[in-house]
């Protein structure tokens, strides 16, 4: 039995439990998912401000988590962290951001991305040149909607996504749509219903590789970009990553 | 039960029974491996000229094969012929050099390579380069012994091959080595063993992402690149391929 | 005299004779072309999966000439092949799609695009990447319309791509005009009537460049990609290449 | 008079005071320079985990800070964070990791950097590549000692960091150095004395261009990446950084 | 006191007169700005030829200065000769181009740049391209209005620049204009209160950029690119900067 | 009869007199070559203000021309100016240095430069830069000698640059040579015999490549980049130059 811990990046217990139910949706029968909410930081995460408070909560939820793990899904999408997992962790730690790339990469020659606000895009745009996967990206769209309005009106939602995963392919020349939100409900199968392409979802992928490094026996190098933490004073830290440091 | 067929590009047997063994080692119990050998074409793959032969003798082996599968390898390290099988097939297909790099790319910042002959390293550039990895790559490196050698003496080939990888990882600024070059028994247990890095072997990660994208019901999509060739006259072709185009 | 062997991708007579026409146009009076088409192969090449099928093709051919040649012209625009060519064989060796492109670079300071079909575009941009000139690129636009569709009604095919070189000039910035297809009597002239801009056809210039590769006493580096491949079992091969290896 | 606030990254206030010196060093006599420490956080900020947390420490502490001021320096060289501060603040933010290559390159065609532990450089690498200023950078070396160990033996760093400076120049081609670590009192003059080329304190350098900006009545661009967060719950923050948000 | 000289790029005194208000807008009260116009050379510069010959214009005005500086603004805007410039002196040299870039990344993400005439557009690129910032623009558009008719019938003038400057924010995404033309009074004021977004003057960036590397202490690097040119015969040089070299 | 001019950069006729030799064994027996000296400018170009200088002095030795031609080469390996004479020419304008990469690349996968002073290389990445070229070029060295010391002593100038050339080889990986330098006799010959790779000549391939873009009936763009300057005022200027724009 493999045990894959999925992150929420928000404190939205509503949205844990759509990532959770995505991851599941991804493994095999037997990788168990545990789906983790932080205990404080903003309801959502739709900027840089709440992407770097979001990533110490991510943090404090995995330090603080009580139990045996094999692998971590960081479940934001645009997000800043996976690095700081990495440091702190021996088990292999997947971004959902370049698990919908590198998915998407063995599908199609390039691939788009639709997410919900349109201030999201350019963090979206880092984490992909930074994975080394920008080239590969014909574009990065929006539905221009705040993610926590995003399950208020459905069928609103589902048509925006649509809309913009069509313009990708049509416009952009994208032949694979991933998309660039968790806890989307219902989204993957329109968008996949409405178009010719392949619809990657983040947290199931993710989930899914994560698993895969498992069964490789793979996972994070210490070599030197996410070696541990030298031991050292944490000052005033009131969170418990503060004791791991 | 998923099928995954793995497919040499040189007609040696023994190099696939080796691939065999890898691919197995990288998936699930559930899914099986079948290893298919190209009825004609060259021993060993180490040139361009081989290179682009070995991708017909591929193209034939599968189109050949009988039965059903879910999921299709293509086991050259640096060889062209994933996008052909791409186009003909609707199951997903996974090139080694991508899931090598790809796979690598989840463990640390930056990979190397280590192949066979020196000529060959171009040719996985040419590779990653398509693939948009380039970025992500710190070196390629080679033992600069043929394919067919490698097994002929095998202290001398593992010693290489630390040697190789350890440049790569001090020189380089490697984090992660990637074994470039399928076929080679014992070479990732040695590398891993003299090497603080995680050691990602081609086989074995491509098998596990065929595995992976069938079980999150993904295939290649037809949307632009690999849509399905236009029905049409192949002439006078003395090849299984000929019939399917 | 010098002797510059052109050859066909494709196995349809009726092409090679209108690029042996245009390679005529462009070389010297003291060059001879010789044109050859493939033995076998499919009729016209518009998928990865036929372009892999003509690398062998063009590469039998050329193997099976009985008669001196200085220099190759292999007549594929956005076609695999031409790296396997320049491993077997000692005189120069150029490539349509790289011709266009570097001819167009002295040209302009940008060069777009117009091919046959939609699908055959992200093919043409591979070949531009590995060249090192995606860079230059503007855009690359397509008719779609079948290769072998476009003679049948000259007046649509040449409409519809002096439509798309002007896109590229005025929408893309392309400041030349590259033809991306091989065997298109009349549109050359078409284009540059239509627009104010240098129209390259990729035949003419690789027929010239290969010439003058000759005049310039200058072949293929045999330093380390394009070194003569090793001495080996080619097994079963049922074409003339199998021999040659 | 203009206040620029200087922000350490680390909780150590030795290194804040080196830090205040080189800001008021880079500034005009009508700038005023406050420096502030975290109230929390690690020592010193060397890894990807430290660097994360640092970034809540440094919000805290500016979004804590009582009084007016026009502009801010991210005093973390390689750090993250600096997006996350532009977001809540309508006064300009300079980062020291970006000043000093912005400057860098208004003195040569190149620049290296030399920072304090090897595992911070590809951190830093990082920062540089979203910059767009990875193709400017010649190399990235290390002392490879701690931060906090530098002041200890002062005269071993000194002779380390004119070393790897004086590889930057001879063997990597860098026309410029900038000093890839805030807070190594000395150091600046050493290596601008031993090498003849420019040496670039990040620190100085920022806190001049914060100043030049506010004199340029020009701040943080709002339409896009940087706007204000929307306003939201922040759960169980039990930072001062959770009530702005 | 510190003395920038601002050199013109063409022979037009009134956009002179321009370009020194803009410097003077960007410096310290204690900076002096003295305003160059060349003695000879065309009355605008929008071609490679008329900047060529600038460069040679602009280096007689700085060399023929009779009086002590303490830096340099070369106010061409896509124009050559920074270089030159830098080879000469031992003062800092900043161009207005890259100034206008290099303060833009500092304020948003993606920057655009709106200049006069369409075929200046591709040599800003070029300079952007050198200077290694080319990934962070967003697109450069033009008014196509010839420089000295931008002042003749100013309403025109600075609708049209609000106008392109509008589109490069919302459709290129832009967080950042660069106003790319120097000597247009007026118009950086109507775009700035048309859009909300930073708006640069690059001559007022560079005069402060100047400044600022005085104040650092800090000038050209003379390690290799702008060393100084060795001793040796310039024959029949009718202008000035003959007799230097 | 073909007509092409070859502009030497500097003012040394001796060097003038070996260019002519080199363009004359690049083209056919059909073709002409005129070569020439600029009537004022430095004695050898070897920095940025040298390089600007002889911008001018060859746009005055090509108008001042006084006979027919079909095509110019530009002969100075890594200077600027041969956008200004796109400008002002129809016929078509070859600049050396972009003419031996474009040509080394048909020859193989990779390229290097060897030139003359070392502070002259960077001058040169910057040409390849803009031609879009710097991606194949596995590296640049140089001999550090002055150009008018190669003639000097032959025997040192051979065998520094065939040590040089090795390096690019063995070390760079370079596949051909490019000799960066107009002006050296016998070092062709020397490299070329010394190691077992093309060696280009740029002053032959450049005359070679005029030639054949003549042959094809192409000559430059004037959509945008190279369209004429517009006529104007140019004030005061002493040179031939003036009266034509």
């Amino acid at each position: 039995m493999t045990t894959v811990l999925v992150v929420n990046v928000n404190t939205t217990q509503a949205v844990t439990d759509v990532i959770a139910a995505a991851a599941r949706s991804g493994v095999s029968a037997t990788t168990r998912i545990v789906a983790l909410t932080p205990r404080f930081g903003p309801a959502s995460v739709e900027s840089n401000y709440e992407s770097h408070l979001s990533a110490v909560g991510v943090l404090d939820a995995v330090q603080g988590f009580d139990g045996e793990f094999d692998a971590v899904v960081h479940a934001g999408f645009g997000e800043v962290g996976r690095e700081a997992l990495q440091d702190v962790l021996t088990v292999p730690v997947v971004d959902i951001t370049e698990a919908a790339a590198h998915t998407a990469c063995l599908l199609g020659r390039s691939f788009g991305v639709v997410t919900s606000l349109d201030r999201t895009t350019p963090a979206i745009g880092d984490r992909l040149l930074l994975a080394g996967l920008a080239g590969r990206c014909a574009g990065i769209r929006s539905v221009d909607l705040p993610v926590l309005d995003l399950e208020a009106n459905p069928e609103v939602t589902v048509k925006a996504f649509v809309e913009q995963a069509r313009r990708l392919v049509e416009e952009d020349g994208a032949e694979v749509v991933c998309l660039g939100c968790a806890g989307m409900a219902g989204v993957h199968e329109a968008v996949a219903a409405a178009l010719d392409v392949p619809v990657v979802d983040g947290v199931a992928a993710a989930a899914r590789l994560a698993e895969s490094l498992v069964g490789l026996g793979l996972s994070t190098s210490k070599a030197r970009s996410y070696a541990p933490p030298r031991a050292k004073d944490v000052r005033g830290w009131p969170l418990r990553g503060g004791e791991a440091g």
